[in-house]
């Protein structure tokens, strides 16, 4: 054993945990494609080592990983439950081996999951997908976050609660997404009526986990609320499941409702047997499972109401807690103890941020720029950003709208896409990837203005992410939205958060924000809005924001055209090719749903 | 000498001459950066030879080209008349080299050039800048189409010609350029008056190298109506230009106004000078001059009305034949014989048409695929074309406003800049380059419709210039306009138009029209529409007009003002690199003329 040597007693030693050896916590973070552990110090959240372990059938899109499995149906994305075991028997002891600490001083472990990632299990918790006689069966298997199948299902929902003025609608800006509980449980239903019948639990992953890891099911009070439409301690009547279809009716009744679990709190100890997959002490506290963008709050001492973080990465979501409670347009969802116990938790989120950029880098990019950047050792990205950095504000004369990937608030609209105004001849790559950057800036500052004219205002934006060690990204975060930029310290944030709650459910912490005190990190004001900047930027946001009116509200709905034509095209190709006789081609719907929830990775932050 | 084995002689031999031995013409085409001589036989216009000469001053921007010359301010573009005479001297003697003819057999030279290119002359046709006391002086200099620095007077022109309602505004759509005779002289009175004093003649360059060639000064119909601002046998009034400045007044009177030249005319004969210099018999016949565009009309046997002749290049140049006159809303101008005679000649333009898919190809292709099109031996035009000719209509989801480079007709604007809608984190580079050449031939369309609407209509549409060679650009352009394309039989349009003036001028043609049927080539219907490609297309047009109309007719002047901080942006670095003293600073006019005439090169076929 490594002894640390610094000391973790001191005057605000952690309460309620008694002794004087240094006492450890491990946070994992499971992503889309991977799951990371990080063993951290709970006096003071040091992260003392960590380790990453990929999942080894990734995300599922073509054929069910069985003998001769089946063929998945367009938009399907799955994965397999193994592979999240995987990440506790190797990402977890090598993140202590990497510490080097001694294991027996580890006394607690919390994980946080994208979401909204479910199965369907048995009433003691196995996946149906593990049993043999449903495994080759598509619906017995973990639906992803992004596991897109169920849009006719969420159109339904979403009619439906809008003509029974359900009270629950508003508290999601108006839409529940495909991606969510109900969605994908009602697909199950009407594509699969055996799995469904089967399935004695409809059990979030991020609490499955949970569930492997102490042996008990608790439902977290995250997911649970925006992704299981719980609301005021109720679901979605009987009465409005039965309009749906008959046989939904007793959905929440018989396979989802389950105690709740608040966020912090221990949904047990751990057991033996996951002690021998992970190397932990048996017995130790197991908090109640969590999503990663929520558990990066307290990552970035951001608990407090108006203390807004963005978890910026391949695309943004948006977490802050309020004391309030108000109906935000366009929002993901405000959810009673959503982030923090006690507060009002609310999300919004854009759907394309990093990616956006990351596209334009790959496919935009010519030869000689790439060259450059490689021969002074640079990516395409700091080669770009170098060179926009020497703009003035306004130089590149363009405005661009951050829709590539469709528009998750406040538009709600994901057959919206991206738009560039004001290239000429002399337009550079690095002049529009600005544009781009600048784009999802004023993205972010109508979600700001829409929480703010809705009685929830942002008094602090803190940043997280990959994106935050881009300093121009920043400063023209903090130009935009004329706000000083906090910065998360710490580039795991997610795991970070997971053992922030793993201290808290230990017993280490009175609650999660005292705990955030201590193990968070965050540089306030690291940017600060540059006057000049921030007033051309003023005209810039008039310009986004009419545009964005324009083609996001009914001015002009080509983007939709648009998509309809594409799908129509692409369809009449293959009609063409696998109908070699000449006969009437149905064609494909071109009527997008009028408004459509986006899609909304729980990922945001992986 | 070589005889050329064809017989020259037939049923449809050329009337006005005798004799049996085969007949040439030499047809000269004046580019911005260099002159092609072409010799073409009389009989057929079979091209038997040709050659360029680049000029040695180029395009001048930066300091005179004499010693210790002046550095040029902003939007200048001043051309050097010794290097418009080496191409006689030069590119004429090598051409008829190249065709292996008997110089004697030589009966007729002609010239086409940019426009309007214009210069001071003497009274007997020395250019200012040739005398040693004007030499240091820019404003005693050949003033390119595309120098740009006279936009002020230009304002000045169409404001007062607005409110005094003028009859020839009309004729121009409405709006004089900068680039014309009279804003340009209007910019050397006012800023160096003892040059404009000197000033004797006022001279198109397409004029002064016929006046060289032929010791005789014409003005030929076709500059003196586009350029000119000659209506009806007269030019603005005395009292009009004395309202725009009072020393103005007699600037027709005193250095413009002089004989004209019907285009296919005569000027007079090849002086024994002009004879050294080629190499050609003195005493040949030396046509009137003529405008690039305006000469690939015959060339492409475009000479009945309705025909129009679309030369397509870095821009595009629509010139056309009526034998009705209408004011079309947006048109660059309509003469009286502009281009044969007898017949009212119409022009309109697209600003930026090659130009756009140059600069995409250049900056907004990644080194995977510039990688392959090299492999595979294409260029990246060809690469992008390849795969983009895979795709159904509609396919890429995009649309775009081709107005990079402003734009020309009919909304005359070069305020404006362009726009791409609908990209997504699937756009590839090839979806976007379609989507350029798509919007050109909308551009296109708009055109064709206005002149219809307007009771011109255009009943065939003849491609010339280098970008006829692209059969995914001509076939996108049949299937968006719903008209057969004929294809110019000839990848020298210019010059072989030139050969056909020079013919007619010879005597061998009764006129122009009869010449081009025989010198001529074109390929009727070469692309013709296809009718799903076309339905497609029609909803895409629409979805073009309406963005065409929002942000080009005031839904929208976003483009406008964000020009307009562009200015501002560069201005304000400037200005605080060269006043590093905090004072404040002079802000630039950033209020663009509300109607500016767009940039309109005479070089369009170039």
């Amino acid at each position: 054993m490594t002894e640390v040597p610094t000391a973790d007693t001191g005057p605000l030693a952690p309460t309620g945990v008694a002794g004087s050896s240094p006492r450890y916590v491990v946070g994992v973070d499971y992503g889309t494609l991977s799951g990371r552990a990080l063993v951290v110090r709970v006096s003071d959240g040091a992260e003392l080592g960590s380790a990453v372990h990929e999942y080894a059938h990734g995300v599922v899109t073509d054929r069910l990983p069985v003998q001769g499995g089946p063929r998945l149906p367009p938009d399907w994305a799955v994965q397999v439950p193994q592979d999240y075991r995987d990440v506790l028997r190797h990402a977890v002891p090598e993140a202590v081996a990497a510490a080097g600490i001694d294991p027996a001083h580890v006394i607690g472990i919390a994980t946080d999951f994208t979401a909204c990632t479910v199965l369907p299990t048995t009433a003691d918790g196995v996946p149906l997908c593990e049993l043999p006689e449903w495994s080759d069966r598509p619906h017995a298997w973990v639906k992803l976050w992004r596991h897109h199948a169920a849009q006719a299902q969420a159109d339904r929902i979403n009619r439906l609660a809008a003509e029974r003025g359900e009270s629950w609608l508003p508290r999601y800006g108006g839409l529940i997404s495909s991606e969510w509980e109900f969605a994908k449980a009602l697909q199950v239903l009407e594509e699969d009526p055996e799995v469904y019948a089967a399935t004695e639990r409809w059990v979030e992953a991020a609490d499955w986990i949970v569930w492997q890891l102490c042996g008990t099911y608790v439902r977290n009070a995250c997911t649970a609320g925006y992704k299981g439409i719980r609301q005021d301690g109720a679901y979605p009547s009987r009465d409005f499941l039965a309009a749906l279809n008959p046989d939904f009716d007793s959905f929440v009744a018989d396979k989802l409702d389950h105690v709740i679990g608040e966020l912090g709190s221990a949904a047990g100890a751990l057991t033996a047997e996951a002690a021998g997959w992970t190397g932990l002490p048996e017995g130790i506290a197991v908090a109640v499972g969590n999503v990663d963008a929520h558990v990066t709050a307290p990552a970035a001492q951001a608990t407090l109401p108006g203390q807004m973080v963005a978890i910026m990465g391949t695309s943004t979501c948006h977490v802050m807690s309020s004391d309030v409670l108000r109906e935000v347009p366009g929002m993901c969802g405000v959810v009673d103890g959503g982030i923090i116990e006690g507060l009002y938790g609310y999300e919004a989120g854009q759907s394309g941020v990093g990616d956006i950029f990351g596209w334009f880098t790959r496919t935009g990019v010519p030869p000689t720029d790439v060259a450059e950047a490689e021969r002074r050792g640079l990516s395409v990205h700091e080669l770009l950003t170098e060179r926009a950095s020497a703009q003035a504000v306004g130089e590149h004369g363009l405005v661009a709208l951050d829709w590539h990937s469709g528009n998750r608030s406040v538009l709600v609209d994901h057959e919206l896409s991206g738009l560039v105004v004001g290239q000429t001849l002399a337009t550079r790559p690095e002049d529009t990837y600005r544009a781009l950057l600048e784009s999802t800036a004023f993205g972010t500052r109508v979600i700001l203005e829409t929480f703010r004219d809705s009685g929830v205002p942002v008094t602090e934006l803190v940043i997280a992410g990959g994106l935050a060690r881009n300093r121009l990204l920043m400063q023209i975060y903090a130009d935009v939205t004329r706000m000083p930029l906090s910065v998360i310290g710490s580039t795991q944030g997610p795991a970070l958060g997971s053992a922030i709650h793993a201290a808290v459910a230990a017993g280490s912490y009175r609650d999660v924000a005292t705990a955030a005190e201590r193990m968070g990190r965050v540089e306030r004001a690291a940017f600060v809005p540059d006057e000049a900047g921030a007033a051309a930027y003023d005209l810039l946001f008039e310009e986004y924001v009419r545009l964005h009116d324009h083609f996001g509200r009914g001015g002009n709905d080509v983007m939709k055209r648009l998509k309809a034509l594409r799908r129509k095209a692409i369809a009449g190709k293959q009609a063409a090719v696998t109908e070699p006789v000449a006969e009437p081609v149905t064609e494909p719907d071109d009527t997008a749903p009028a408004i459509a929830r986006e899609a909304r990775p729980g990922g945001e932050a992986a």
